[in-house]
């Protein structure tokens, strides 16, 4: 058994994108995006990591190299007919305001994913922000997982509540935004809304507040962690992914779900976020290593010492 | 020698006020509130507080009564001719948004707050929000000051930036919510904002974040501390006073002003802050107790530890 076999495996289902981002200072067009991108270069940083998802033909072949080269398993990644996923943001001036310029489906209109049998059993899975039917059919094919973690948005919350609800009933772990738990939670006050979703029936919630950190909840309480305070964000595109798969690949990495484990797990998110909004795109996270991790890891444990 | 004269004293000069206050539950009016009024019944929990400031002849002999039966030395409070400050509050749903539907200053429009001296030397000072020029007149009389915080606002801060700028560098500390910190420090990166403020010459700021708590910064780096996650805001108004009077009473009866007892007093800060919006009004605060202090301090260590 090599050292490999014995951690948990994350497997990340989500999108692969190529993102036009706009912000005050700058702008890029054509990089490498998407829900499952983030994930997986974050996770990878911690554990053996499979990406489930789509791109079409136009696929640049640097950025499969990017990810192959990071050794994220890409058994699961289907190349369909058409154009690949793409997307479109504008930042405000406070870069926790973002506008959606543009988005073009392309291949993930007829996604029906495919989460491979020796990536199944005994994984940590993400379920990145997409269709609540899509996400259904993904939990029918996980047999025995360790851990689930799922990830909604607005446009579903409003659009198929109900669905959205069913997924959250089923998964161990919900991330979501303040503003999408008050939406979803149906109360301003984030505390209240939080139990609205524990009551459903996931252990955790996790609620990613920008720069304000995040908290992580259960029945046992709460875990504050703070953002890491960066004087200059360059783009927040993908922050709340990695936060999911650098939190995600932590746990397996540690093998454990504990509350002990999953605070720490929190702290890993935060860190590998703080630096994936360094600079465009992924170009830091790509670059990302344990030590850099480590070290902004114990700067996070002075942030909170009294 | 008394064990109260071997404290530190707090001073807190700032208004008292007469409030109606509109929440989406409920209403109040004509209400014991002010900046002193919160700032005092806060800091009196830990050190020997004097509060100056002015009220009308309409003042109520049960406010006055409540705030000396609080052991609040009432010594330099004024009461002038004509009739006490009022202001009116409307809060949205997000309780986190606030309008003022009135001010009628009153007897606060020539207020000249005479410090007495018996209160200044060797004192922890708070200088409420108010119009810069009286900060800075308060600011000549006290001698030798142990340490001195400063509360403005956005009225002030686009007024009179100046004069604003003039007396932060004059202070030990500042005190801001997260927008008056965007706006005074002309940036909307708060640690950017911070960075400005800092350069005045203050050793400390102090971002407030209303319910993602607070935040102190200084060259030695970030402290985080969470707000208190209430499932139940009564009434936000005067937890920014409340945090700030715990705040310096903390510091006063350490009698220490360091890196650590300065975390200490952010905590402490928030855990009466967050007891301050449990009620309208001072009606919690002005019931609390050590013993609630201390147990919710120790619960604010759980939040934190990973």
């Amino acid at each position: 058994m090599t050292d490999s076999e014995r951690l948990g495996r994350v497997v990340a289902i989500g999108t692969i994108g190529l993102d036009d981002i706009e912000t005050p200072q700058a702008s890029a067009n054509g990089v490498l995006g998407g829900s499952a991108t983030y994930a997986c270069l974050a996770s990878r940083l911690f554990a053996p990591t499979t990406m489930s998802s789509v791109v079409g033909q136009d696929f640049p072949a640097s950025h499969r190299e990017l990810l192959a080269g990071r050794d994220i398993d890409l058994s699961s990644l289907e190349t369909a007919d058409g154009r690949t996923f793409r997307w479109g943001g504008r930042y405000a001036e406070n870069m926790n305001v973002r506008e959606t310029t543009f988005v073009e489906l392309n291949v993930l209109e007829h996604f029906d994913p495919q989460v491979p049998r020796h990536a199944v059993a005994d994984s940590f899975v993400f379920l990145g922000n997409t269709d609540p039917n899509i996400q259904l059919r993904i939990l029918d094919q996980v047999v025995n997982p360790r851990f689930v973690v799922v990830d909604s948005m607005d446009f579903w919350i409003e659009g198929n509540r109900q669905q959205v609800s069913n997924v959250f009933s089923r998964c161990d772990c919900v991330v979501l935004n303040d503003e999408e738990a008050r939406l979803f939670g149906g109360h301003a006050n984030i505390p209240r809304a939080v139990r609205t979703i524990l009551d459903l029936g996931p252990t955790y919630v996790v609620v990613k507040r920008g720069e304000f950190g995040a908290a992580l909840v259960s029945d046992h309480g709460w875990f504050f962690a703070p953002a890491y305070p960066l004087e200059e964000v360059v783009d927040p595109t993908g922050a709340g992914d990695a936060f999911a798969g650098a939190f995600l690949g932590s746990l397996a990495a540690a093998g454990a779900t504990d509350q002990a484990a999953l605070r720490r797990a929190v702290v890993y998110g935060s860190v590998v976020a703080s630096f994936t909004v360094e600079a465009f795109s992924v170009d830091r996270l790509a670059e990302l290593t344990r030590h850099d991790i480590d070290s902004r890891y114990v700067e996070f444990g002075e942030f909170a010492a009294f």
